[in-house]
Parts: structure tokens; C-alpha cells; sequence
């Protein structure tokens, strides 16, 4: 029987699933999350630490012949890629032709959409809408990270929901804090000192901050109308990546994807509202890692 | 003769001058910069280096008998001020109490004004309006750090144009960078290519992104119609600043600061037109650690 290995390497874990040529998943599992970023030799030593525990759990299942792998911020034809194929094959004991890296959202894409198919817009921490072509080629809208844009992703909600709040409280004291999503807020973040606020803002967690965006979607949920503005606006915020790629290739279905658009139905609702053609909205989860397992089986 | 030395700790540089009582600078100079963040035992090091080096430099000249110190991101009453006091002492031979540490806005405020006098609006590659009142409280707006706020700064006006050079670029390929804003910023940049824009933002250095606003002027003074709107949206920011101080204090004169608001005059004129009420408006430039120099001759 001959098994693919499939990889999804993402903020908060890295995700495998071993997976028959049928399709089928015979063993899963996560290990610590592994990124792209292999600037220097301690990143590299870090991310072959993560790839010999995966390769000592999945081997103990069994030998894949193949590996599909996405991985956040790693970016084709790079050193990086070639570096994580080189760790990849000597952890598997597998010939670099046998494994294949790409960004996460390469593998993403295929899990929703057969090549040049649709579009994806992904809001998690960040925000990304992401084309694949027939050809393979690429096309991506937003992604720039929360110091430059990142839109409707859940750092950004978080972001406004803060900002709001503090300006409301610099404006009229005592009017910031006391509303539904200041005392939702103040919950989350364990208080409403600024030294409180900064410590968690600036503690060097971007995750963390993106985890408010939940704090926005219940204040939203007991009907205050700061959050519920802030949803809205990311809808409107996501429905641009999407217009933007529908402008350059044409109206196409939209997987709507990613932890933060699930906050709160009232994202969905601006996003639809807010496309420039009336086209499918898929809101489904889908397993990446399992994509690409089936994808690894294939391998030959 | 009686000398006081005057210290103004900001982001590029510590500058120190030693002044005789009659207000007479007698020496001056600069050494590294300093920060009240001492959270770590290596901060707490690398601050006792600058504060021996700055001593060095300032007993060649004659020994002060107080210091007054102005040092960014020091709170009053927390342990850094303390940890400042006594390196500060050490360093001079002198008592706990003739050392007078205090946040750097605190010897700006009094550069301009007399306690309770005005309202300060500093605008750097952050932003902060800044009230010291007869009983030395202090009352602060905005100065929320680039990832939540810091609306007019010089980060967010380079932001604003960045995000507006992308989403064009996203939205129709080539008319972004192709504008006199986009070209401006393409050659403050190195290069228009996403991995080059990335490594500038991202590479950690969040001053250099504010340097960016310089180039926002350029454009503008081109006649950017892009660069122009930025522009006026700071001195828009700017002035709810100084708007939130006058709703809780009543308007009294302003003093406009900082290396941001110079870039262009269009931000003085917005902020000055978005003002609530009429007040005078000072943008001369002043010397803070002259002014602190000169608090700290007088001190007995």
C-alpha cells in the first residue's frame, strides 16, 4: 500500500496526516509549528528538531513514499525551499523529487478549488485573497501584515475595536471601558490600566491580539454597535481582496476561509453584501493536511 | 559657580548640555540613546555604559550639582525611575535628591509652557497630546503605539502611504507605484518588489519606517493628490488630540512638535483649521535639554 504523507504548518501547530492512495487517513497528528522562515542557522536547527519528532511518530504508522508540505511564509524557488526539502527527505529517507514544499496557502487553495477555479480569502491573525492559475502561477492581494494593512483579518478587528475604546476614553473618560465591548475588552485583556492594555498589545504576541477579535464577535452578539460596525467594516474589508481579484481575472466562487470571519455571522453577511458579482460563498472547513496527504499519495 | 545639567533622552541620540545659573549653556554634547524601559538586568547594564560615558564626557567640563532628566518611555514612581536616579547619582557623585528623573515629554511640556499653561501635541514617529497641570498630574491622549493608534505620526503617515500604494497596485497592477507618491517611495525603498518593501517594514526598525513620512512631503509638494490627502488626514489626527485635551480642560494654547508635523505645512494648516476653538498655535522649536539643563542649575 503505498502512503503520502501531508503536511499543513501553520501559526499555532503543524498538522500531518498519513494518508492512503484511496484517500483514506490511516494516522494524524501535530507537532510543534514549523515556518518558512529559515534565516539563520538556529531557525534551521529549530525546524529540524520539529521535522525529526514528526518522522519518529509518523514512521512508527509507516513509510510514506511522497510528502506534500505547506508551510506559512515559505516562498518557491528560495533557499528556504530547497533547505526544508533537503530536511524533509533526510528525516523520511526520501529522494528530494519525492517531496514537495509550498506556502500554506498553495496547499489551502487546492483543498477548496482545482487550479484557476475560484478564489480564496483567508482571515486569520492576517488577511490574504490568493488566486492559483492553470499554470500554477500565483496571484495574491493583501498579506502585508498587521504594520501596513492585513484588513479585515482578526488583528485588524482587534485592532479597531482598541483603538475605539481608548479613543472614546480620551475623549469623554469613563465612557470607553464602561460600554458592552469595553467591559467585554477589559475581561480579555485582564484590565483597563493602560499599563495593562500596553503590556498585552506590546508583549510581542500578535496571536494573542488577533484572539480579542473572538471578544469583539461576543460584545457584537449582545448587541453593542461599536463591534458590530467594526464586524461589518472587515467584511467589507475581505470583500476587497476579493473584488480586487475579480477585477483582474473575472468573477469566480470564493471560499471564505479562516478563524476570524467565524467570529461572527455579520462578517459573512458585509463580505456577500459587498461583492461586485453575485458568485458561490463557500464557508466550509476543509483539512488542509489531509489535502495534501491524498496530494502525496499520488506522488510516483 | 553653580552648574545643573540637563539631560533629553529621545529615540536617535541622549543629549546632555551643562549650564551655569544664569540660564548659559557651558558645554554640550550627545551620547547614545537612553530608555526608561529598564525590564532586564542587560537594559539596566547597557543604561549604566551610556550614563558612564555621558559622566565622562560632561566632568571634563566642570561637576553639575543637579541633574534634570528627561528620558522617553520612563514612567514616574515605578522602578526604573529609581534604577535611573541611582545610576544617574553614582555616576555624578551625587545625592538621590539632587537627581530629578521624569518622562521626556514632561521636560518638553515645560519647555513651552509653564504648569497648566498649554497643551503640548508632539508628533514623531509617534504620537501624543500632553498636559502637565499645577499639581504636576499629567494627562496624556493618544500615545498608543503604532499597532494600535498613533494617528498623524510619522509611522502612520508613511503607513497610509503604503497601504494606498498597495491597494491600487492590488486593485489595478501598475498604477500604484507608477504615481509620483509611489515613485517617491519606491526610491526611499530600494525597489517596488514586495520581498524589498517587506524586509524595510518588517526588518525591525520602526524609525526608519517614520523617516518614510519625509518622503509623503516630497509627493506632496509635487502635488501628489494621494500624498496630499495623507497629509491633511494627520493634521486631522493631530487635532482630535489636542480637541479631546479641550473638552476636558477648556482650550488654552497649543503647542504643535515633533519632526512629523514638519514634513509638509499642510499638516499644520489641517490641524490648525480641525482645531475646536481658537487657540494659539506654537511650532517654534525649543531645546529640551537646555531647558532641562537650566531647571537643574537651579536646583538646591
Amino acid at each position: 500500500m503505498t502512503l503520502g504523507l501531508g503536511i499543513d504548518a501553520g501559526g499555532t501547530a503543524t498538522r500531518w496526516r498519513l494518508v492512503e492512495e484511496d484517500g483514506k487517513c490511516v494516522a494524524q497528528g501535530s507537532v510543534d509549528p514549523l515556518t518558512g522562515h529559515l534565516f539563520s542557522a538556529a531557525a534551521e536547527d529549530r525546524a529540524r528538531q520539529i521535522v525529526d519528532a514528526m518522522a519518529k511518530a509518523v514512521l512508527h504508522s509507516g513509510q510514506p513514499m511522497g510528502i506534500v508540505a505547506g508551510i506559512t511564509g515559505l516562498t518557491r524557488d528560495t533557499p528556504a525551499e530547497a533547505t526544508m526539502r533537503a530536511l524533509l527527505g533526510t528525516a523520511f529517507n526520501l529522494a528530494p523529487a519525492k517531496v514537495f514544499v509550498a506556502e500554506d496557502m498553495w496547499i489551502a487553495y487546492l483543498s477548496y478549488f482545482a487550479l484557476g477555479e475560484g478564489i480564496l480569502i483567508y482571515s486569520g491573525t492576517g488577511s490574504i485573497g490568493y488566486y492559483l492559475s492553470p499554470d500554477k502561477e500565483v496571484i495574491r492581494v493583501g498579506g502585508r501584515g498587521n504594520l501596513i494593512d492585513d484588513g479585515g483579518s482578526g488583528f485588524w478587528i482587534a485592532r479597531e475595536a482598541l483603538k475605539a475604546i481608548l479613543r472614546t476614553e480620551e475623549e469623554t473618560p469613563g465612557e470607553g471601558w464602561s460600554t458592552t465591548l469595553g467591559t467585554c475588552m477589559a475581561g480579555a485583556l485582564g484590565g483597563t490600566d493602560w499599563n495593562v492594555v500596553r503590556a498585552f498589545v506590546y508583549g510581542g504576541d500578535r496571536g494573542k491580539i488577533g484572539e480579542l477579535a473572538r471578544v469583539v464577535g461576543d460584545a457584537a452578539e449582545r448587541g453593542d454597535k461599536t463591534a458590530e460596525g467594526i464586524l461589518r467594516a472587515a467584511g467589507t474589508e475581505l470583500a476587497r481582496l476579493a473584488n480586487a481579484l475579480f477585477r483582474r481575472l473575472a468573477p469566480r466562487p470564493v471560499a471564505l476561509v479562516g478563524g476570524a470571519f467565524r467570529i461572527h455571522p455579520m462578517i459573512g453577511d458585509a463580505f456577500r453584501r459587498d461583492l461586485l458579482a453575485p458568485v458561490d460563498v463557500i464557508n466550509s472547513d476543509v483539512d488542509a493536511a489531509l489535502t495534501a496527504g491524498r496530494l502525496a499519495a499520488l506522488v510516483r
